[in-house]
């Protein structure tokens, strides 16, 4: 009896990142099974099995089951973009924030594969065996978001800056107890909500991805899987929108939560001042960093090449 | 250090009224953004990505979203409607009234400015670049409400009234302490959801505003931004009707709900018997005021003008 | 000061009676008006502006929003046959019954009225201005129940019964404190998730009333606003089954549970003890009554005259 | 008045496991009525009454009043997947195993037979009277699943053991003390929003069953009720995936939780080191069991008749 207590003592895992990781891969695994899948199973049957709602609702009901999951864990982000936020608000150590996004995407990865597998009849039955990324038997967006063909490059960035600032802007009020927070256990079906209501509102022009690991994860599984290097080629180099996007606009609702809420609402008694000090003292820390890397980003999206080299003059001469 | 903290003290708003227009700004910001980017994602894309119930469920969802986000500074009115009846109930200073009110006018246009500049490109492609009011391209819908061909002006402003009166006589319960409220924590995504039945079931007439902010924020904007003089003129001048009417409408459903259920429930221990004794009390004070102006608004509506001139000659003479 | 505080408190309703039957009223009135409004709304927009599933569940966040209304007043029963279901169980006295059952029909009543003024000008549009109860252009069908025509009256008997069996079925053990109840706050959305089940699943036979009042209520109110003598007749008379059957069917139901399920639980600590041998005193006194009632209807219903004739033949010779 | 009381006394089933199998099976029955009786009505309407969407939402909400229903009782298994699965995890006597099973089998069986009768005249209209398992007017579907025909076998069984297992790894934490859980009281409809999700996602290749007794149940009442031998028979035997694949993926699904999650959670004070323990010393002990079966399943169903004999062979040579 002995020996197997010790042997079930020595099989956890002692090292906290470890587990986190371990956390994060299994939780994105969960979220992005159920909301690829659902894709599939609206895509593969014409949708006759499902419309773009169940899409929607599967990613949400996704995000519920992967927080109760791993919220223990590693605090469940499921996403790089909230977990910048969170280091950004000193809740979570620089040091973690590649570890868990590439944790994120290898969970994506995985599930997408478990996904085509699943689904593999059906995809091959649909696309007639061929796997491309454009015409009316494409099966890539099954797996990942792409832009409509009306949208330009301006327009996708500033939409998915949106989504994921909405997404933070949303989600940090439920679990502030100097708000007024929903219930800690029904934080999951709530979030999921938040995440209904964004794909519901903002997926026509890019697809809503709000999630770099959600779309990256996928990409890299398809791009292996046989659809080409069009999966990333494709849309004018779309990819990255979704990768860079999120990650400002999860910033950047994290400090509008911050500045127009968080700073006015009541202190709470004792610890919590400071806890707020250092919350605020990190951001500080943090913020020429992510002022530069968002001018410098704004810059590259919003301006012409020409237009750079132009102010850039302008620059040099005052 | 110290400074730091000084900094951040500074920096934090110590007028209350400053903090609650910040906080209902805000709300309703998020309230606009996903109820008329949903619209805007369900008209562009023809119904392909979403339905007139996603449109119902987004503003729902919204509703959830900025209830979290502002109710511990502001209340999470959202509505000039709800603030009004609030303020006949005794829960708000009339003196706020006009502030909230204007606030929750900015928050809806700024959300739809971003709406429009997410979905500028789909506009434009969904309309042939001609921003109209009529017609199959129409874009206006997207963001302000409008009353079918068939309805009467009676009617619509009836449905507004019956609607908005639902919307306060669903609500006033879900957090009064005589009556068998819902948990505090989780009155965000119950509203959300008296919301959605209201917007099932009474929005085929003229699109169940009932929130003059949400239609006059939105309507102000797109008038700014090319949809010309029409998004005022149109339908006979339709737009005072969602103005008006929600606000005749809450403080009858909030009298409906103080005369019919709340005056009979068993009076709580202590305080509360004051609590109860003040509110009525206040609700007295403006009693006459507001009967007054349902007699007027009501022969406005209700009385061609000649009618009207024979009524106020009967008065005369009698 | 103190004079409008002793009107307010003249103005109280003593009678607990009264209080209740003001209660039930309002309740059903807001369920009706939710559900009937929804129907019109699909019916009337000819489906683009909601489906069947919104009246599904328009009807249920009508039961959440009735049950916050009234359920720390009357119990919100807001169903006669719920109400009999509970004078069986013993938790409210028989003398009630008829009292509770017409409050709720004339609340049914009232809201019929209130939605068909709300959608004068839609119903007549849909109509060519002629209300009619068969046909392309029928509307009787937004505010009561009919059969499809396949349906014989023993299948529609039977379908009510067993609808309003689930219903008590499922929504007993919700507030069953020997049982694992939900949490009592939370109630009316989850009692308001079982309406929605029963009507996406039994209600395409003969619409899921369910309900006494729910389908008498509005056939009284389109009797008399134009409809003619055929709501009554139409389909066989088929009116007298949502009459009947639901009140079978609830009663059953509550037995089932009763039996299957309550007898079995653990007994709580001290006082329950004596509740639950009251409730099956009571139980046991109504208990011929009912039997009698379900013999007797059930052999009006499963034979044809001729049948009981024979077998009252039979039974004067044995 | 005692002789009433000891009557009751006399009636309560003193026997745990009568008491269990009694729960079981009317939950299964309140489950299984829901799902199919919506699944018949989308059918016989031909989707004018509900669609896709509804059927999974009905078996979701009949999740939630099944749970409720019985939990107090039986511990509302619903699925002999989820009993095995809490067989191997210590918290059923495996003795239980078999009982459970067969009440949860005749519990789908009652409900599948009610639901026939409920439905007889739409499916004898639907089916022009002949009741058959394939072709346009074939009305098996709405009893039993069945795969497209694109899917392979191996791809069925995948399907479902990945659904099963889904199933299992996100209920599991719902209840984890030593997890983040969700309420004790709300348990049954977040179960219910799981199931929605997996079979809004999981249910295009054939049908997510992911439950032995709810495929098994309904199919052995269409066998008696007159459908024929086609019902076992058709698509190469497929009845055999959904009893034997959801207890692999069950199983598995649990499995995946306690290596990845559960054991690296901080141990809860005094006694769950213990209960831990004995979870997993009862997991131990059936750990070369359950290996064994799955090893000896997979080959079954991974390799053709010839694969196995040159496999055996192979082993004896060796």
């Amino acid at each position: 009896m002995s020996r197997i207590k010790k042997v079930i003592k020595r099989m956890k895992v002692k090292n906290e990142l470890a587990r986190q990781i371990m956390g994060e891969v299994l939780g994105t695994f969960v979220l992005l099974l159920f909301g690829c899948a659902a894709a599939a199973q609206v895509k593969t049957s014409r949708e006759t099995k499902g419309q773009f709602l169940s899409v929607n609702m599967a990613f949400s009901i996704g995000v519920m089951c992967a927080m109760y999951l791993c919220r223990a864990v590693s605090g469940a982000h499921l996403n790089p973009a909230v977990s910048l936020s969170f280091c950004v608000l000193g809740d979570l150590a620089w040091i973690k924030l590649l570890p868990y996004s590439l944790a994120q995407i290898l969970g994506a990865y995985l599930a997408s594969g478990l996904v085509y597998f699943i689904y593999h009849d059906a995809i091959m039955e649909f696309s007639g065996g061929v796997l491309t990324v454009f015409g009316p038997n494409e099966t890539a967006s099954i797996f990942v978001t792409y832009p409509t063909d009306v949208v330009s490059v301006q327009t996708s960035f500033l939409d998915q800056v949106v989504g994921t600032a909405m997404l933070m802007l949303c989600i940090l009020p439920l679990n502030d107890k100097r708000n007024a927070p929903a219930p800690e256990a029904l934080l999951p079906p709530i979030v999921g909500t938040v995440v209904l209501g964004i794909s519901m509102s903002m997926s026509a022009n890019c697809g809503a991805a709000i999630n770099p690991a959600r779309d990256l994860g996928p990409r890299l599984f398809i791009f292996t899987a046989g659809w080409g290097t069009e999966v990333f080629t494709c849309y004018d180099y779309f990819f990255w929108i979704p990768l860079v996007a999120p990650m400002v606009g999860g910033v950047l609702g994290s400090i509008i939560y911050l500045v127009f809420i968080q700073w006015h609402l009541p202190e709470p008694e004792d610890e919590s001042d400071e806890d707020s000090f250092v919350m605020v003292y990190r951001w500080h820390q943090n913020y020429f960093y992510i002022l530069y890397i968002s001018v410098y980003i704004s810059e590259f999206v919003f301006f012409t090449e020409e237009e750079r080299r132009v102010r850039a003059n302008d620059r040099e001469y005052n």
